[in-house]
């Protein structure tokens, strides 16, 4: 018999095919082949994320590729890595228009573009649930020079990257449910920006990094855990956009997730050297409290010193 | 505040952790990290399986996590590449019971001391749907040698491994419609045979290769479209396993998914190497055909030599 081409894959030439690099064989093959750059160590990362659960149904198309990309480009940034290549499923259901997939390749080509990566690879099928994306990205870094989680000592302080909360006052703008006059909140949430550029100068400067994307606290206490040292977050330093300041929902910034900003310990002597290099980059940072010795905790003190009670520590799936 | 261990990292710490690779970093930080093989090409495949679409809701959860990574590893036998490592990201219904996460992770934690990788990392997270599971898999192969859809050439023989649309019957068996008294059928269904052994040894052997896992003549006719060239396939000389010929369901058999086979296109004079290696890895192959000059399609020819029509392709999302 003769074969059409099926339509699956008439989807994949029509989106997806201009966004595959030379090793993704046209997205045509079993698999895509690639020569990982010399003597570099590799980061892989993947995340999934699901329509209703990381991202509201009516989002733009554009913007769900480009927040795809960027949480796990963000996880790039957190490690110091430089972005090499990604792959992709999309579970679609079946009446997904095709301006659909129109709009998020389109959103995907700007950010392969602004980031520098291309497609490799992946899969297309349909799903009787909700739209259901993951994304697996690969980037490289000099051996041994990968950020890790797990290097805070006594007497570290802890810095932020941009500000804090905006992703989660984001989503409660995204809904209706916090006003957002000029949208700021909402873009904040549905285009996290990963600061990839720090993160490559951070390797001789940060003890351990990580990236925002359940909370503040919470993720703090990870670091917590990793190191084996309690922190304390002064809450007046954490800095806040000037649309969260009037929001007024601190313990929503100090908890919420998305985002997707730079958690770092660095040893006080080097400082300076991360105010170079936010200088250099452009992206802000900003003290926020010390890591002691001690349990592993996180406390958030007010102003006058007295520990702030919070009800709860961040997001949890499950 | 005290931090406890929210619970989607005790579900990761409880099932996933075992898992992990020593580049894995624990599945604990943003990313992993590894060394690639020095000198090697990494050929990445990633696939996505959703529950009511590529398996059944009460399919066994260790055989669901087997059939994941084995679709995988099917694409790494197609080019010839050897396992490394793999990504996963789960999105899960809230209500999955921990039983089920600890069958998946036994089903994976098996086939990965039989295939010799490890899991590096990704991402749980809850769906409102359907639980949808997404792969991403790292294999190696020599620069130049891995095995591609698009050399086939005017002459070359079309070979298949093992046997051809038990896929597609053990779906119908496991649904119970079909009489399947040893499980024999449902089996080939839930726990496809990556046909790696074979794949890398057949570099210097096939001029094309590709798995088969949408229908045989739709996969068929893919390697047709790569080469420019038209395939004629003998009926009578599909393999088939006893339980597909008790079957008598031919049309099924040529048209239906989930093999996870081999197809090959060999020259003649490689034939008795293709039987070498067949002898050596203990994975029987057939020829069932030949590539001919002429537009890209495919016909199945009976025993007499009569086209015989086909009311489908292959499978299609979408």
């Amino acid at each position: 018999m003769t074969s059409p081409l099926p339509a699956e894959f008439a989807l994949i030439a029509r989106h997806f095919a201009s966004l595959a690099g030379p090793g993704a064989l046209g997205l045509g093959d079993d698999a895509a082949v690639f020569a990982p750059p010399p003597g570099r160590e590799l980061v892989v990362a993947a995340d999934a994320m699901v329509a209703g659960v990381h991202f509201l149904p009516d989002d733009p198309a554009d913007l769900v590729g480009r927040k795809l990309l960027r949480v796990n480009l963000s996880d790039l940034a957190a490690m110091g890595a430089v972005p090499l290549h990604y792959l992709m499923t999309v579970s679609a259901p079946r009446a997904t228009p095709d301006a659909w997939f129109a709009g998020f390749a389109a959103g995907l080509a700007a950010d392969q573009r602004e980031f520098g990566l291309t497609l490799l690879g992946g899969d297309t099928t349909t799903t009787p649930g909700p739209l259901t994306l993951s994304l697996t990205i690969l980037g490289h870094v000099a051996p041994g020079t990968a950020l890790r989680r797990n290097g805070a000592r006594d007497g570290d302080l802890i810095f932020v990257t941009g500000t804090i909360g905006d992703g989660a006052l984001g989503l409660l703008a995204a809904r209706g449910e916090l006003p957002d006059a000029d949208g700021f909140l909402a873009g904040r949430y549905r285009l996290p920006q990963p600061r990839l550029a720090l993160g490559a100068r951070l390797h001789s400067i940060a003890h351990a990094a990580m990236d925002v994307s359940d909370g503040l606290v919470q993720d703090l206490s990870h670091l917590c855990r990793a190191a084996g040292l309690a922190a304390v977050i002064e809450a007046g330093r954490v800095p806040l956009s000037p649309p969260a300041r009037a929001a007024d929902r601190r313990e929503l910034c100090l908890t919420g997730g998305d985002d997707y900003e730079l958690l770092l310990a660095v040893p006080p002597e080097r400082a300076a050297a991360l105010a170079a290099a936010s200088a250099a980059t452009f992206i802000p940072v900003t003290r926020i409290g010390a890591f002691h010795a001690g349990p592993p905790a996180v406390t958030v003190r007010a102003p006058d010193g007295t520990p702030i009670p919070l009800a709860r520590g961040g997001w949890s799936h499950f």
